[in-house]
Order: structure tokens, then C-alpha cells, then sequence
């Protein structure tokens, strides 16, 4: 029996983790992808105290410190949640966990574009994840799609790889921080085409070309040669296993949470990505985390007073 | 003219001038007390991925990155704020700044006790976080100097670590909430010293026993040994200059924010300890002034895409 189980092996996660050992709980991480999406981050710059550091190596310093403070991490996928009593049922594909309390920081998933050849292609040239797959461009031409930080990031990335990078975006505006849509800007490799859609991804075995559908954009329904292209187009919040317990939604699927990181279900918690925080960055996941492994306590320990 | 002036100069207000400077705001922050309170904390160990470091080095980290992000930090105590149209006036003792927002991360205070020893042993067995050090004192005597609900959640956390826990309070009634003073009663580890106080504190280096008053008590007038001592005698927000602005404060004095770190001034936002977030730490602290820079962002740049 665990005082307090955590679904989701990222940097909230482990957050908590780390701090609801510190608190005394018996503490259970389930981590399906140990790190979580930071992981695929090249380059993470904006974990206050921490000038400059790899997303795996932030990763690995919370894993760490979460094992350090003595939480139990195990690499389990966890298929569904129940509640029987007071009690929570957490069962992976090898074991069924009690829990007091839970915290749900399942994170995000990356967002499909949903054109023809992208599933046919995925992992021959079509990639979710720059840092992991760009060394393999060396040379190349190849594109990220996606109007953001993440698609701005990307390309940063992919640029010191590729030959030749297009920044595939719909609107007029890159909407990045404007240090990096500053760095897209002034690099010679990265070529920002706006108002720009991907109609289909072609190649026989492997990414070839793609073609654009008709817009305002530089290539409107043009086909261009590429090797590889990189998807950015935003994240899907994984909250299905949330819905076991009637843990309340939002319409974009993010559960709600309170300032006490707490949902509609008594004594479970969520953090982190998963969550309708309208601002989402590793440290404001970590905050959410320790906030909930603090209420955790609070409801677990009916004999402790905090 | 500023786009952002933080008032503060500890973790949350560093942590904001970091996030706000590489969002590209010119962002200004005074600090009166450059690292805050957690420089007066000798280890900080629950600051997620940096397993264990003193306080003013971690205060100096997240220092040093504010300035590498580019923001410009003062060290100068401000005076007064006013607003003028939709102009905010900062003044200082030496300079009067113009900013389009604010922050207000200007902290807490703890109240002393005012005996001999505390300000000599601070950190060295004077603590004012049971929650930050109770840890540390794993099969140790400590202290709790209290009589309210604070010291009586101290005293009942203390005792999951320690061997043995004095409660110590001047009245003859434990001013707990009744079902925490309850649990200080049944807790074998806990032992209450009504009708005392703690005359001096003594120790060469650390904290070695403690003598208390002449009073009614217990162990009135004599000398006992004591690894540790925790101060919970009430703390302050630092809210007046907050009063300038007409922002809403609650009856503890804590500025009253919703999930976007926002007042009910806009264009002012507050931070960390001086906020009414229930479970204060650096850790939350530094993601509601990130969620804060991000908003502020928001309100300065109309013309953001965010």
C-alpha cells in the first residue's frame, strides 16, 4: 500500500516524487517514458538557477533526485485506474498498486498533422522529435512544421545538421519567444515560408518530397524535394486514464485542477501538462507538483495536521 | 521606461526577471534584499534537480541567471508606488522608474523571538521551517516555540523525524486548530510545555541546549539539551507598498492572486511568499513569477501572438 502514486515519469512527476518522499509518503512513480517529453528537448535555458542544460540531462537531475529522496520509479505503463473505497487500484501490465492518492501528470502527446504519407513515413523522414532524429540529417534538406516555440526551437536545432531547413507555418507571425524567432531569423540556413500548408508527404520507402496545398505561401502547390520533415504542431493532453475516476475535463481535455493542484475527485491531484494551466513550462509543472504532494499529504495523513 | 518592474529580489522575483527578460521585456529588478529569505536557509534540498545546496548559492544561481537572460537588477529599497494613466511609478530612495507592469515578489518576514542565541545559531539549529529542515534532525531533540496552529502542525511533522519534541508555549492553552492540538496530545513523541519560555539559546557552533525562564512551567529556570529549535511564532508579508496600488489583500496581509499571478490591479501581478497561496515554497514561488512574467508579456505587448 503506497501513500501516494504518481502516473507519469516527467519532470512534474518526479517533482512531486522528490518532494512527497522528503514529506514522509511512501511513494510510487509510474513513469512509461522515465523523463517525459523534455526529454526530446535539445536545449532547456529557462529552469530558473539553471543557465543552460539539455532536456535529458534535466530529466536524469530530477530522476535522481527524486530517487535520492527516496520515491520508488518504476517504468510501467499504467492501463487503467480504479477506486474501490478510499482506496486507489493502479494496474499496469505487470502489477495492481494501492494508493491513498494519486497524482495524474501523464503530460502531452505530439499533435498529428493528419495529411496522406505522414503514418506511411513516420520514422523514414517523418520524425516528432528533432533532437532525436536531426543527427541523422547531416547535409540534408529538411522542414519543420509548426508555428510556435517549439517549431522555432526545432529549426534552430535541425540547422546545425541540415543544409537547408524550411519553417513550414500557417499564419503570417511566428509566435516563438522572441529570442528564438529573433535567432530564426537571422539564420542563413532556415528559410521561414508563411502562410504555408503541407498537403501530402511523398516517397517510396522514404520521405522524398511534399507537396503544398494552394495558399498566399512561397510554394502553393508546388512539390519540393525534402528528406526529412519535423512535426511541431502542438500537443494533445493525455487524460484518458483520468477518465476512469470521473476526473473532470476541460473542452480541450486538460484536467482541472485548483490552486491546491487538486481535481474533482478527492485525493487525486494532477500537474504538469495534463492539466488546464493556461501557461505550461517545466517549472510551472514542478510548482503545481510540489503543491500537490503537499495537499497529498495533507489528505493521506488524516493524522498529520498540515 | 521599464515593461516590467519586479519589486523583490529572492527567488520568485529573480526567477520572473529571468523568464520576462528572454521573452524580450525590458525588465528591471529591485532588490532591497538581493537572493531573499532563503539566503538565511543553510540547505535547500527540495528545489526540483539540484539535489542539495545552500541557499545563497542557490539564490546566486538563479541571480546570475536573471542577468545572463539580460534584465537589469537594482539593489535599491522601494519606497512608494503610483500609478499615473497607465503608467506605474516605482520610487526608490535614489530614482523614481517607469514601468508598463509589476511584480510583486516582495516576500515575507519572520518574526524573531528576540533571546540570546537565536540570531548566533541561526541555521546552525535555529530554524524557522520544520517543513525545510525537520530532516535533518532524524532521531534528535528538538524544540518547537509556538502556540498556534503553526507550531502545532511543526511539532506533529517534527515527530516523524525526531526522537523527542517540546512544544513550547507561553500560555496554558495550545491555540491549535482542536483536532491538531488533539493529535499533539496523543503523540507520545510530543511533549507540551505550557506556561514556558525559552530564556537563551546556547550552543558553541550549533544549537546544544536551551534555558528557559523562570515562569510556572515545567522546566522553569533550568537548562535542557536541544539539537534543534524551530521558530514558529508568525510571519509577516511584506504587503504595505502593495497598499500604494490598491491591491486586494486578505486578512493575513497576503495579496490575493488568481491562477495568472494577477491582482485585482491590471497590470500588476504578485509572487511567492508575499501572495496567498496556500503552501508556500521557493519552488512555487518560482513557477507563479514565471506564469506571472508570462501574463505580464501578455498585458505589455498588445500586439503579442501569444
Amino acid at each position: 500500500m503506497y501513500d501516494f502514486i504518481i502516473i507519469g515519469g516527467g519532470t512534474s512527476g518526479l517533482s512531486a516524487a522528490m518532494y512527497a518522499a522528503r514529506l514522509g509518503l511512501k511513494t510510487l512513480a509510474l513513469a512509461e517514458m522515465p523523463g517525459g517529453l523534455i526529454t526530446t528537448t535539445n536545449l532547456v535555458e529557462n529552469w530558473p538557477g539553471i543557465k543552460s542544460i539539455s532536456g535529458p540531462d534535466l530529466a536524469m537531475s530530477v530522476y535522481e533526485h527524486a530517487k535520492a529522496s527516496g520515491a520508488e520509479i518504476r517504468n510501467e505503463y499504467v492501463k487503467k485506474l480504479e477506486k474501490a473505497g478510499e482506496i486507489f487500484k493502479v494496474n499496469t501490465a505487470k502489477n495492481v498498486y494501492e494508493g491513498k492518492s494519486l497524482l495524474i501528470a501523464t503530460g502531452s502527446k505530439h499533435k498529428n498533422l493528419g495529411v496522406p504519407g505522414e503514418k506511411e513515413l513516420e520514422n523514414k523522414g517523418v520524425s516528432y522529435c528533432a533532437l532525436c532524429d536531426g543527427a541523422f540529417f547531416k547535409g540534408k534538406i529538411v522542414c519543420v512544421v509548426g508555428g510556435g516555440d517549439t517549431a522555432a526551437k526545432e529549426a534552430l536545432f535541425l540547422s546545425e545538421h541540415a543544409s537547408k531547413v524550411y519553417l513550414i507555418l500557417r499564419r503570417d507571425i511566428l509566435r516563438a519567444e522572441p529570442i528564438n524567432a529573433e535567432r530564426v531569423k537571422r539564420n542563413e540556413k532556415i528559410d521561414v515560408l508563411y502562410k504555408s500548408e503541407v498537403e501530402e508527404i511523398l516517397g517510396t520507402g522514404k520521405v522524398e518530397k511534399i507537396r503544398f496545398k494552394k495558399t498566399e505561401g512561397k510554394f502553393s502547390g508546388k512539390e519540393i524535394p525534402m528528406d526529412g520533415i519535423f512535426l511541431a504542431v502542438g500537443q494533445t493532453p493525455q487524460t484518458d486514464i483520468s477518465k476512469d475516476l470521473g476526473v473532470e475535463l476541460n473542452d480541450r481535455g486538460e484536467i482541472k485542477i485548483g490552486r491546491k493542484s487538486d481535481t474533482n475527485v478527492p485525493g487525486v491531484f494532477a500537474a504538469g501538462d495534463c492539466t488546464d494551466t493556461g501557461f505550461k513550462q517545466a517549472i510551472t509543472g514542478a510548482g503545481e507538483a510540489v503543491i500537490a504532494s503537499y495537499y497529498a499529504y495533507h489528505y493521506v495523513n488524516t493524522k498529520a495536521a498540515f
